[in-house]
């Protein structure tokens, strides 16, 4: 959290000797200021992991002529990179159905402007939550979702997605299962929270399941979407303890402060460009 | 944690109008002061769970005389009930391999007289620990397990957990799976420690399949020993958080601070009379 | 957390034999059905603390009645006792400044009925969240506070609640410190969120305060207010680890997400009968 | 946790644009392979903190040479800066009283080779624990204190530390206060384990002072000692939860499990290099 503009690089790429020192060497060379770094390296993987926050006006130059300069270390070092520019707010497309929990949590937080982005529309398959939502002057879709137009609707949502140009599609606790394709259309970008510690209790009627495990804690995943249920790579989790005297109405209470909590702390990582994919795992940078 | 002598009654029965009446009725009647009570309506399997202490020298009469005069109510409401005295100390087995964290865990509460019980013997597949052991001056007995002696090596623990008339085994990080009839034999008094946060990641090298699924917490279970591996009834469990950063070295020295921790609860709870069981389930009256 | 209606019996009184005996006998006789009991007692204050849930249809009279017939027995064991009905919705008055994250957190919980309440007002000294209130559906009351008609405005205060008939205020982030006649008006009926995990860090600025000492973990901490700045009863408090990189604001941001989950628990704790007052400490059943 | 052996080089200095680059080119310029780097800038202070983990093999030279080509570049960018080698272990020296805790937890680290350091010796007030010491092959110097020998007994704890070639001193729960001329002669070397969350309830009786106030959480603070008392650098924190039903008895049983997990994890952290002072605050590279 700076005041000021800065930059986030983030980078991906085999391991080997001196790729700090070749991207804080070009960085150093044109006066890049560095507020944070943080690296990682996958033994297992031999694979390399970064991300820098550079004050921007350290730099003498914008960021189209950062990426041409920065293109041929990029190749050179196989890397999987980007940089994004914090004066440029990413726009978040929510996804809801009746509860209200995680919606009221996330437009808190943006009224704040602690979760500093746009919000170019909230998509529900429900009316209940309209008015909330237009009261804080965001636009709301309806797409109602049945057996028979699966199809059209997730087309629809598709469409008032890409329409709206959003950079990442949040599922605040939408109840409804995306279309293989659109899970595939948008790899690493379309966030869910999931109401059980995964992989514990994948797929319907978590609480349910881990009340008649009879666990002592209950907890919640924030992960990507991908095709397969629940499978995603997981951003965050969190558990809060209950006992025998809690009801499975008890336990869903608890979870919905999880969810909020978890969800609100995923999406956050996301924004700031704190997640790195590797593999089905998340390297993620607090 | 009282310095006098108590009693402890537990009553699981089904639930109707006026056990608390009955129960609380028959021991003012004889003075009877109780220390703590705790009391829990399972709505869904209309039963009723309780869990009294009471001042051991507040009562005219011994537990002989109590047994006898509380038999008839007990019948009456249909109740599974029993009563310790906390003058007579648990015996507890101990059975461990080569890994020494849950042991020396134990054994510091034991020295302290936090865990304040008889060890009558510690049984090991290994002579690894018995140094340790001894030098406490309890016996240890070495009871290799090989896939040829596995049924009397059982036999062989259960000879001895008779012998030194154990009331619970604990399986304090002991590699190897009982056999089925072993654990029939003993319902309810063996506990086990599983190094993770179950009912994910079931059976062996947990922490393996925790950092290939890419979990961000960790965590252990400790629960009754059944013969279905790792699906008894969980009394404790707990998680630690982890993250990208975390090999699976790390996560197994991370897992032992948290499978000591719970083991040790979970014994607490057992050793005190606060764990009821519930079908698989538990009512853990802390 | 029952479907059905239900009373809620709390009684603390000084301890002897029998209590348990007495009370549950007198419910027996009349049929009365439990749903739930929690017992506490303390054993330096030589003091007992009684809840019990009621189901409301298993009594033959209502809580006039009730009142009437229980009476006796309570002034015979020198009780403090009191009985609520569930169908009797409680009134709570909330007070807030500029900042929205705890009045989001709670209108939430409202909108969902998990916080079954009536909110008669929202009080302010700022014109902030006027809207967002009244988009609720509920009253806001500008009551700006200055350093010279402090009196003045809290005697206000005290006129609104008095007048919309509250049974508690709430101190949802309210940026002012009560009067002491305010505080000493209400006791046991104001509740207050303070920004640190009390004692450490009373009075102003505590994150700065956490911030200069270096601490590992922030805190938040639900109270009752007294006449003593910070020094009221406690209900609840939870923490969040911080390290090195977390700045002032970082902490301020992660602190409100432990403030509004404390709060919301704690004033959960308080309507539903759940906190009793045992000198400046609480008996909090959960 | 790296098998292989490895250099840490830790670094604090003021910041400025190019640091990284210049230590992670001069690494690079030798082939030095980087297995681990954090590092942290501190906005208020202007101030940059640094820590790698190289690969020993990778290098071409030893650490003395290390040292020789690395220094200009330290004392160009006004380093602090040291190197340390994994396979020299660190000498620990350990200070108990009576309660075996602590001793019995790092003990078992030690054994398990977790805590892979030498331990020449353990000091004590008290003879209570030399058998438990002596049988881990650990010589055991019983140093009484009384309050008219205060002055030589810690010239005496101070000789048999050098005498050691201790690198750390560690009071695991020894309860003595010790010299400020002690204190102020090992700065950064001299970690305590504190049984309340610092800054709250600072001195004597910590769990006394916390049952009195009625907090709901207590802690544990693990911190450098310093000649003020309980107001050293902190290294970690942790809290366990509490309710009315806890006596002060209770609070010191669940207290020892934090001391013991807090105290292991700061002494990793020191021991690991992972602490870098900051004032009288600690960034610590988890």
């Amino acid at each position: 959290m700076h005041n000021q503009r800065f930059y986030t690089l983030t980078i991906s790429c085999p391991d080997r000797v001196g790729i700090v020192a070749r991207v804080s060497t070009f960085l150093a060379e044109h006066g890049g200021w560095i507020l944070e770094t943080n690296l990682h390296a996958d033994r297992d993987a031999d694979r390399y992991f970064m991300r820098m926050e550079i004050k921007a006006d350290s730099l003498p130059f914008h960021l189209a002529e950062f990426r041409e300069r920065f293109a041929p270390l990029g190749r050179e070092l196989q890397m999987d990179w980007k940089i994004s520019d914090s004066a440029i707010k990413k726009r978040v497309v929510l996804l809801v159905s009746k509860q209200e929990h995680c919606l009221y949590d996330l437009l808190s937080r943006w009224q704040s402007k602690e979760l500093d982005v746009e919000i170019p529309c909230v998509i529900s398959n429900h009316e209940t939550l309209r008015g909330f939502v237009e009261w804080h002057g965001i636009p709301f879709h309806y797409v109602p979702v049945t057996p028979d137009n699966k199809l059209q609707a997730y087309a629809e949502i598709g469409r008032i997605y890409d329409e709206v140009r959003g950079d990442c599609m949040v599922l605040a606790r939408y109840m409804q299962i995306l279309s293989p394709e659109l899970c595939a259309k948008y790899p690493g970008r379309i966030l869910n929270i999931h109401h059980s510690f995964l992989p514990s209790f994948v797929g319907a009627k978590p609480y349910h399941q881990a009340y008649e495990r009879g666990v002592k804690l209950i907890g919640a995943t924030c992960h990507y979407v991908t095709a397969d249920l629940d499978q995603g790579p997981i951003i965050d989790q969190d558990v809060i303890r209950v006992d025998h005297s809690d009801s499975v109405d008890d336990m869903v209470r608890y979870g919905r402060d999880i969810e909020k909590a978890v969800l609100a702390r995923g999406l956050r990582y996301h924004l700031e460009d704190r997640v790195l994919l590797n593999g089905n795992r998340t390297v993620v940078f607090r």
